[in-house]
């Protein structure tokens, strides 16, 4: 259902688990979405895409606005990036020839700086915003997609042609309207970097042990040594953020160790990504936090012991 | 061939890789050795012991003296526990069944105090020695072992009846020479605990990465991040052994690092548990040494990710 006002147009490049949810539920909202799609664009042509959620129940969007090719799609005034961060800079060209004159790309990607190196592919002109996604989705198959729990996008600007701070956060604001008009929970984040790092608390133990451990949430919450060893990778990664500047709020690991043990159990991207051989985002949750930190004079150890174990198995499995 | 002089009786407690390949060492040597066994007794008593060694040619032992029971051996002088030190307690009734009075107990084992607790069940009367192995040995199937490479084994004193310094020289001395006499390279250590700390060096690194990862030390040597992880890992248990009063020789994880990488590929003694779905040695190479630095003011905290990730695997594997 169209509103009063004109609704921006939304352009999905890479729709996997997250972009293909979001997408789904701005369509579902009225909103006007166009996927771009790769190897599954025959598959969701023919049959559509499908969310079987917990939470809203199975929804179905079809036909979809459907495209192989970035050329073919009208110009987007909003781009929701859902591709991994390992094939950012690839995307540059797709994103330039969907992006509307002082569009909005917004990187539904986990990670710290993953918007720095497409940002320099990019003109001056477009916005780039970076969103973290607290969900627990996956693709079942193509354009199939099975959400289990959660989904609030937190939004924040991270460079662009917004001349200010009151006009940088009217952007992220309209960003968080999008989400909230089709039911999903958002807010605004007046620090990104600082948002980074603080969702790299639950990315960092949580997403790495399940490739090095092949366990998902719930025995990885359920044995002694597993919990002691997320516990000491939270505190790490706390530290790590304060030694760069960055506040954490008391208790904020506590919390996020509280809310895994209520999530339903839980395969994160990253050992999805290791099952279907696809490299592991291994700089963006990783490698630049490790950087940063040690440039701020603190050692992450765990970290980097899990770093090089992932390191190597994925030298392994690609 | 029997020498002059009364040539001491050998008994193996625990006929694995270990303890076969010294038992029929000292056997073609002319020593009296005597094998206990349990589930592989029939295989040996009927087919004989074979290794299969790449420095001394394939040697075969038939018949053996084989026992399915301690109760059957005769008194033995000198008793070598290849056994895992996961059964440490468990071997007591055994030794003691076999053992002559004044025996001389040698456990062939890694880790650290692995003599503590089988001392506690044993007589003031019985010596208990340790015996550090550096080589490349495994189990390859009923009495069937496979020697890759190395053999040297450094014997120290750690308790009994021996009443002075000189007293317990003289019993290593008489340690070490029953291996030289079989052909094998073998050293005094004047103290064990030391000794047992530097060879952890080794261990604490390639036994928990060749499970961890799933790899031997040949891929693990050619991998830039594992070859980072395991100089870091070394660093550490060094760390860890300074900390609790011992001296590691300058460049000592240098000189292991070398050693490992002009060795033939080698799965450590831990892969072959986690394969064979045995209990690791996760008390004897990680728990002991990470409480006995932690209570000399030291952390060790890539070693305490990587013993709990052990744990965590070693938990769902047995």
């Amino acid at each position: 259902m169209m509103g009063a006002v004109a609704k921006p147009t939304i352009g999905v490049i890479g729709t996997g688990a997250i972009g293909g949810f979001y997408g789904v539920m701005l369509a579902r909202a009225g909103f006007d979405v166009h996927f771009l799609l790769r190897s599954e664009f025959s598959a969701v042509a023919e049959r559509g895409l499908h969310v079987d959620s917990a939470p809203y129940g199975a929804m179905t969007l079809n036909p979809v606005q459907a495209y192989s090719s970035a050329e073919d799609m009208p110009p987007c005034d909003w781009l929701l990036v859902g591709a991994k961060t390992t094939s950012n800079v690839d995307l540059a060209p797709a994103i330039l020839q969907a992006a509307a004159p002082n569009a909005k790309v917004l990187l539904l990607q986990n990670g710290l700086d993953v918007e720095d190196s497409l940002r320099e592919l990019l003109p001056d002109s477009l916005h780039v915003l970076g969103g973290l996604c607290y969900i627990c989705v996956h693709r079942e198959g193509p354009g199939v997609i099975t959400h289990q729990a959660l989904g609030a996008v937190h939004v924040g600007y991270h460079s662009g042609p917004a001349a200010n701070e009151a006009a940088r956060a009217a952007i992220v604001e309209e960003g968080v309207g999008l989400f909230r008009a089709a039911g999903i929970d958002s807010q605004a984040m007046a620090n990104l970097h600082q948002a980074r790092w603080q969702k790299l608390v639950w990315n960092i133990p949580y997403n790495g042990l399940s490739v090095l451990l092949g366990a998902s949430t719930t025995p990885l919450m359920a044995d002694p040594d597993s919990r002691e060893l997320i516990k000491a990778l939270m505190a790490e990664v706390v530290q790590g953020a304060i030694a760069c500047g960055h506040d954490v709020p008391a208790g904020y690991a506590e919390h996020l160790f509280m809310v895994t043990e209520k999530m339903p159990d839980y395969w994160p991207s990253m050992y999805h990504d290791f099952l279907h051989k696809r490299p592991l985002e291994l700089a963006a949750i990783y490698a630049r936090p490790l950087a940063a930190a040690k440039a701020a004079g603190c050692e992450m150890p765990r970290i980097e012991a899990l770093y090089r174990s992932l390191s190597f198995i994925d030298r392994r499995n690609t």
